[in-house]
């Protein structure tokens, strides 16, 4: 397979796979808004017939208790050939507020090099440059079949939190059965610097009730000698991080896999402006976090503790001298590779029982078993084979870069028990779940050109 | 006058003096209803009519941007006697939730000892035991004036926040001239132990903002690498007290009047079973504040800092993995005599702004100039004098409490120059501000009877 042959076919192929990309985009997928249920369901039978067209022999509607997937396979004419699953997701988040829109989410635009549109990024147009990716594969090796079986998976219900996903995988683990997952939901650096996911941090949550007197007293009659369930509150929290920004729960860093140096030096030649990167923190005015981490190893590599909501007492206008019955905190804890989210759950309860004090009385609920970590060495075969289909694509070397988010990716690294490969070509600035959503199409089409090659690399390295 | 003369009066008196209060208490003046701002207004001219038929010379229904007040001031013979403002209200709280009361709230009702009724105890009860006193007292002697210029001043809108108060006392401060204010509108230790309150504590507020990003950042991208205003919250109010449960306010008990070991021992003479307070106290599980001092300090002559609300971030249903862009807490701290709230507001404003962590802006908003403490010394001629004739009636030592709400009573020593005097026969279990308020009918006459002794106490002690 030439490269040249390749990014013929991609130019050639252009304006029909934007064409039909467009149509796609103009469903309203949006898995979130029950009345746009009929939409996620039309969307995936519109991919499932577009995905027949392009030649998979074998495609189908995968139903859940909510919304469905798309399954779509393709074997290797080698038997013995690795299999890959590709995961996606066809549906959106949803669009208000639509008076921030300068074009209409569901009527996609091209604007010289952006393609714009719910769901253009993340991740419509990325499950579609693999079908331009394989088209291209095919054409420019002469082939029938892709190097790989290729094993389609494009989930219904990721932006409403994948309620049925682990399940879906547990039903059809067997058709799944694979040698990698290559996912591509995510992003790169920039335009100019192509870079590689190798994982995503875990959640772990929890929320914290701290009760005392069983209604609000008089802060005069009762203020000073009766325990505020708000002061327990705030010295508990308080007591989250140490001095130097590490949190406190006793084992809490036990299982943490510790960044090796050679990725230290690799992130460290990604070419991060943090003044810029604190501009897109919401002008945060300062970066801060635990001690001898740079702020990119802090939000993709190292597990944190947030408090993502706290309240109690009196919270409506003017003032009301009480002292309140009840206290409540909601934290998140970002897991780094190695962490279990159900032990750091009852690390937290252990700690809290531990710290609550006299007269007041906690309760800590675990609202669901949390998002594991995932995370693929930098060496692992697959990562190393997707990397070259990448700086071929790209012409230039490929970064890594880590997630410091959490998906259902890590069901899929858990249940298929097959390690994960993130090939995205996204980028930070596509404005995924506001408005104005955007992908840029050279981007597009070279995830398109490093699909092309992805096969083929995988096939050598995963044999 | 003999106590023998003064019994029999307010004896033989007893049925006439209820039936009239009852007519009183059937005025349904809530103030903080404006539904019911006429009732309040009909509840002034009632009690000024009834005023002049007790003989007062002078009785006038005072104006004010809201609802009247009533003044009636009635000479002592001689003109170079002390003058005495009595203090009361008029106005009663709402009386929902309806379905609780047993009776209805304004068809007050005799039931064996009690007095059952909205207002009954707080206040129109006790502010009517002065008109039987004086009735008892003038008879009693046979005079035809009292021994000490007697000013009656019964707000309308004490039940409401007493907004109109202050300027009241400041529009007429030449009329209400005296050598001390009589506070009737508090409560005693108990049936069994009368006692005299000394003083309230007083009441700062503020509202403190804490603001990081400028919108909700997603807690995978950005949380452990930029400051979260909540968890700032929680170190900055966790920090409000120290191991001792001092507020650390630099300066905060700089001024304040310590308690007298007579007043310590006094205190410690009251019945107090604390297993019953918590109970009160709304079945809080243990006893807390400031070391050294016993809970009745605490709540009485001791400051204090109470959160009484915070927020921010997500509160509703499920999880939302965010750095809130702020944080908000609404701080009160209920001061002992001798602090200055608009003093207290400018430390709390100083030690936030100097505890506020780099990256984070804070904002302190006093709403109010708060209130101000009141206190007068047990061993204060008119303290004194009073507690002579609440011994006189009671037949019994009388004790001290104070109490540790806060009220516009300050604002009538502060304006009036005038020390307080607080005489009052309440109970704590009379239910105000609750369903099925009520007052003891004996301690109602026993209120009247030292009423009766007051004025010739006062008027040796304060000439």
């Amino acid at each position: 397979m030439q490269v040249n042959d390749v990014v013929a076919y991609i130019q050639a192929d252009r304006d029909r796979f934007l064409a039909d990309l467009k149509e796609w985009l103009a469903i309203p997928s949006i898995s979130g808004d029950p009345a746009h249920a009929d939409d996620v369901r039309t969307s995936a039978g519109w991919l499932a017939e577009y995905l027949r067209g392009q030649g998979f022999p074998t495609v189908e509607v995968w139903e859940t208790p909510g919304l469905p997937a798309v399954f779509a396979e393709w074997p290797a004419e080698d038997p013995g050939a690795p299999s890959v699953v590709v995961y996606g997701h066809h549906d959106v988040q949803p669009v208000e507020p639509l008076e921030e829109w300068e074009t209409e989410p569901f009527k996609p635009l091209e604007k010289g090099d952006r393609l714009i549109g719910r769901g253009a990024s993340d991740d419509k147009g990325q499950v579609f440059f693999h079908t331009l990716g394989i088209r291209a594969g095919l054409a420019a090796s002469g082939r029938q079949a892709p190097p790989v079986t290729i094993k389609l998976l494009v989930e219904g219900e990721e932006e409403s939190g994948s309620a049925h996903f682990a399940e879906l995988l547990r039903t059809h683990r067997d058709r799944l059965a694979c040698d990698a997952v290559v996912i591509s939901d995510t992003t790169m650096w920039s335009a100019d610097v192509p870079s590689m996911c190798t994982g995503m941090r875990g959640l772990a949550e929890a929320e914290v009730t701290l009760r005392g007197p069983e209604s609000d007293l008089h802060s005069g009659s009762f203020g000073g000698a009766v325990p505020n369930p708000l002061h327990a509150m705030a010295s508990l929290l308080a007591a989250l991080h140490d001095d130097d920004g590490r949190v406190t729960l006793p084992g809490f860093y036990d299982d943490v896999v510790p960044l090796t140096d050679e990725e230290r030096e690799l992130f460290a030649r990604l070419p991060f402006d943090e003044a810029e990167w604190l501009r897109t923190a919401g002008n945060s005015r300062a970066a801060h976090g635990e001690k001898g981490y740079t702020t990119l190893e802090r939000v993709w590599a190292r597990p944190t503790a947030e408090i993502n909501g706290m309240w109690g007492g009196h919270t409506g206008p003017g003032g009301k001298t009480i002292v309140p019955r009840e206290a409540h905190a909601k934290i998140s804890f970002r897991l780094a590779a190695g962490q279990d989210p159900r032990k750091v759950q009852e690390q937290f309860r252990e700690w809290v029982a531990e710290r609550t004090p006299a007269g007041v009385e906690a309760e800590v609920r675990t609202p669901h078993g949390g998002v594991r970590p995932c995370f693929s060495p930098i060496d692992s075969p697959g990562v190393k084979a997707a990397r070259r289909a990448m700086e071929r694509a790209f012409g230039t070397d490929v970064l890594f870069t880590r997630e410091g988010g959490s998906g259902p990716e890590a069901d899929l690294a858990d249940i298929l028990d097959a390690p994960l490969v993130f090939v995205a070509v996204g980028l930070d600035g596509d404005r995924i779940h506001a408005p104005n959503e955007k992908v840029e199409i050279p981007l597009l089409l070279k995830g398109a050109e490093a699909a092309a090659y992805l096969w083929e690399e995988l096939a050598t390295a995963l044999r």
